[in-house]
């Protein structure tokens, strides 16, 4: 029991005591997914996409999760929206560019989303941060084409530059402030079996951002919680169906206490 | 047994018979799981929302329902085309103003479908049914700020000046045509761990609507039913994955000799 | 075992050993269903709708899969776009006509992507196939009103008219190309019972086209294991829950050995 794992622990516990109102601007493919995450988390999710009302949601939101995945520009437009309000409330902003690097759209809007909002976090594997970080790119789709250890100094370079921190997630996840990096051992190959558990971390990074404001120890204590919960999935089922159903399951049962023992955050 | 319970499992029955075609314009979140819902009652699930074919749809549907959930521009004038189309006609139309009060844009635009079309039932939770009876308010989200019973003076006006049924649904839901009441006692905690559980009761009183013109009646068998079905769903499992598998299955098992022995409603 | 089951069962492992890159434009309700269904194959799935990427996604995609379920404009634009670019790349193209004959608005839409772009399969039920081969129709919703056997005769000659490949399913699937025809006798009657089973398959089936160029067999193929994998996952569970969980784990787990085994493909 680490020092990073009790404070993980405590976070946690905050997320359930506070049930953070966390706003979406999500993709279809992940919205049902990721508001039953957030929901058997502890946080109380809402998802709302329209401009109309994104000063009043966004008001309302203690977190607001951008992703870009099945972007159109409707949704473009909600999030720019929806951005400028949480960053002038001063809410944690985590942002996912989901297949940022397959199509200059999606590097262009991730892109545009960190220069017009102050985003705090941004989560994305390792083609995803690099994409973001060069600002262009080729990868394979919305996979990741590259191991996470190669996105690790451009990740620490963005995160410098943007103030921001940057968490390139895969079988190790790196999340760097730019000058501090803390590495999460945690989770299981069974997670890359389900669509979406990339997008769900980003959701959970948004809930923990949203009850402490370290934003570094709060995204690597969500990367970690999710991580055991799937550790613990993966021990129920191995095939997709029954562990993606086994993965909200035991976001629900896992513990501070689980948190504290078994998270493997490392400086 | 009650007579209110006989009721309940002839209106059960008489769905599974005529296999009611329910046309849904509903939230990207729970439309999936909406369909699986309706589709293991044994009613036929459609859903669609562009204006260019809601006169086309809306006139094959045996009920129309309209959830505004992830609203935007677009979706409200496919409802309101399809609210036209069904008011002509004399379906069943079932109104889930979710999130209302949290936003003026939703609020409004449930009071103005209420406005355009005739609505045969509305069903929210505590704050949404307050905020559309005062055509304003604020809630925390789409969550329940409220407790049902502050409603319920609220529920039986709206539904007398509307000449509709209120559903104000929580640990007891509350059914009023303004004049006559009906508590129905059934469901479990455990619902409130999915995401929408309350947008899948909506859809089933529009099912139960379909067969059974009187929808004081209709409204409260489909919530009883749903209630019976989460029961047992809670007997198999409290953690929310599984008990959301669950509950599908559910919805496919109970038979109508369940509801006739288990139902729990009170004039 | 058939000769045409040991070719199912090859087509089965190239799909897991060259994991194609399939691009779906699909519809809200089952576009989670159908990326965890391709990536429990061992496909690799991307959705993406907007207009202004379409050129780029469809130019990274091994196959394309059109699906006009909860249809709208600015989707039929993704659409024809992208079926463009996936028509001049020469990769596979599978349409499935979600709801043709329901309204004209969908059976229209379906003809004109026939029009525009060269589409390699088609794949509906009796009465979406009888709708896209008369240009007209009425069905119930998207129900299955007609029998398979209905729509034999104008497979056939929409598959030769087309120079395509029309997959009628059913209980029997009928897959023709207009001189030949393979009939699919797997499957389950669960497999009904939850929504978007028909997407599934088709998705699959745009796997499968994307690593065998002879669509006949590649669509028969791919057909055969699916309703495989729904008869192992009916031994499981016969409640549409837990069948439906059930179904995802056996697309993971069947392997081209139970394919060899247990297709039932009959010329």
């Amino acid at each position: 029991m680490s020092s990073h794992a009790e404070k993980a622990a405590h976070n946690l516990a905050l997320v359930r005591e506070k049930r953070p109102l966390v706003h979406n601007i999500t993709n279809y493919v992940v919205m049902q997914y990721t508001a039953n995450a957030l929901l058997a988390l502890g946080a109380s999710p809402v998802m709302a996409h329209a401009v109309e009302e994104m000063e009043a949601m966004a008001s309302l939101a203690d977190a607001l999760v951008l992703n870009i995945g099945t972007l159109s520009g409707p949704w473009i437009e909600g999030m720019r929206a929806a951005g400028g309000v949480a960053s002038r409330r001063g809410i944690p902003i985590v942002l996912d560019p989901v297949g940022a690097g397959a199509t200059r759209f999606r590097t262009d809007t991730a892109v545009r989303l960190l220069d017009e909002c102050r985003v705090t976090v941004l989560r994305g594997n390792a083609s995803e941060v690099l994409a973001v970080a060069r600002g262009a790119g080729g990868t394979r789709g919305v996979d990741a084409a590259h191991r996470v250890e190669d996105a690790i100094e451009a990740a620490g370079e963005l995160a410098a530059r943007r103030r921001m921190v940057v968490a390139a997630t895969g079988a190790v996840d790196h999340v760097t402030d730019g000058s501090r990096t803390l590495r999460v051992l945690n989770g299981h190959p069974s997670m890359g079996l389900i669509t979406g558990s990339g997008c769900t971390a980003t959701a959970i990074v948004g809930a923990f951002c949203a009850v402490n404001t370290r934003a570094l120890e709060a995204t690597a204590a969500a990367l970690a919680f999710f991580g055991i919960a799937g550790e613990h999935a993966a021990r129920r089922s191995r095939l997709p169906g029954t562990f993606g159903t086994a993965l909200i399951d035991l976001l629900h049962a896992i513990r501070p206490d689980h948190v504290a023992d078994e998270a493997r955050i490392e400086a």
